[in-house]
């Protein structure tokens, strides 16, 4: 793709966004209808639902060749990375959404035979929009996002997941203690977009490819890595144990996850 | 005092906090000197040190009677709870501060022969003063906040400690399992006010008197409980596991922390 042409679908992509927030919020204002998927702590709102079947609408008035794999099955049966991809998540941390109408996003990953070419994070009540991939450079609302420095561990907060910590798997609790402490937020979209800022140092939980895709696209773009906790490349079409995180950080906890 | 000089205190210092908040904004434009206290975990910055002698000054101003406990030492040496004892933290969670500039609190407490009188907590990045007591009522940013639903354990999230988390001190890890998901932000001012709004269905952390007295106000105000977490009444001159939660949630995880 052209990049003027990669250029006017990024503002177009920001543009869906924007108008799918202003609808949230207007929806935030009526009576939620929640429901669980796996457990009692896997949730899913009339929200979800609306919220993925505008994204999805809009991707494909904007991206006719797109194949598009959505968190609440609105999408396609997407079985490979070939051609246009697209990865939505309508409300990432629905547990938030719906327990303290905060600290949620909505985020969309666009790769291109597996390039990762676009990505986006959109923090709804912070009301940042993170943007951007590697030929359109990163924003945040429109201006520039500086990447962030390139400090170890020792040297940041840790984004943990409260699984992983408690159970202490891949060394986790090894992990923390030499970083300057844990956070947890619950939302893989806020904690990845705090390693974006510099705010964490790393982020590591077990993510499903919409957890992952729009800020892996974002973290490269910036200078920053994305692996799973093992070391492997992460899969765009799996689920996994996912790190995030600067380069001299990534370094240093996949040294002691091994 | 008649409920009109306290109405009136409650209004001065409000305002004093939000002078205060504009200063601490600017001087996060400027190079902040940070320096390890008893730990590498546990910071002071100048803007800690001046906004303490800012507010003790107010104080002062406010309330010629004051006797003034203040986390960076710029108070009295207080030993009593008798008379009118005001007990400030400049910035709450500093660590934040210093490396997210975001999450972090002012918080004062006020409280007359012993009794819970005037609280504040002021989240400066979220713009939200939380403020007034058991006679003048409860406001953020001068509007009457509503008491949270008094939900249990299992409908909320709850707010934890990483080390009391992780090292699985009265029974936390049974608790949080009971709850939605822990949360951990690293401020004792930012989640005490989350179960203030019913964010959080409980937090618990240790704590000193800075890190619970303004919370303690607000809280009780709006029918939560504090206690220690192992049930005894909090000391407002000492620092201990302190629970701030619903009712119902309190009783059942003083009832699993036994």
């Amino acid at each position: 793709m052209e990049k003027s042409a990669l250029e006017q679908l990024n503002q177009a992509v920001q543009a869906a966004l924007r108008e799918a927030r202003a609808t949230v919020l207007a929806k935030m204002g009526t009576t939620l209808t929640v429901a669980e998927k796996t457990s009692r702590r896997d949730l899913v709102t009339n929200v979800d639902h609306s919220n993925e079947d505008f994204l999805v609408a809009q991707i494909r008035r904007l991206d006719p060749q797109a194949h598009i794999l959505a968190e609440e099955g609105r999408g396609d049966r997407v079985t490979t990375m070939a051609g246009h991809v697209w990865i939505v998540d309508p409300i990432d941390g629905t547990m938030n959404f719906v327990h303290q109408r905060n600290h949620f996003a909505m985020m969309i990953g666009y790769y291109v035979d597996g390039q990762p070419t676009l990505g986006y994070i959109y923090d709804v009540m912070g009301e940042r929009l993170y943007a951007g991939g590697p030929r359109v450079g990163v924003t945040v609302n429109g201006r520039p996002l500086k990447a962030p420095e390139n400090l170890d561990l020792t040297q940041g907060l840790f984004g943990a997941s409260a699984p992983l910590l408690i159970e202490n798997r891949y060394q986790m609790q090894a992990i923390v203690a030499q970083s300057l402490g844990p956070r947890i937020t619950g939302s893989a979209g806020i904690q990845i977009s705090q390693v974006l800022t510099g705010e964490l140092i790393a982020y590591c939980s077990y993510l499903r490819p919409w957890d992952f895709a729009a800020g892996r696209v974002l973290a490269e773009s910036l200078g920053l890595v994305m692996t799973q906790v093992d070391g492997t490349p992460v899969n765009m079409l799996s689920s996994g144990a996912v790190l995030v995180a600067t380069q001299r950080a990534s370094r240093t906890i996949l040294a002691i996850g091994k």
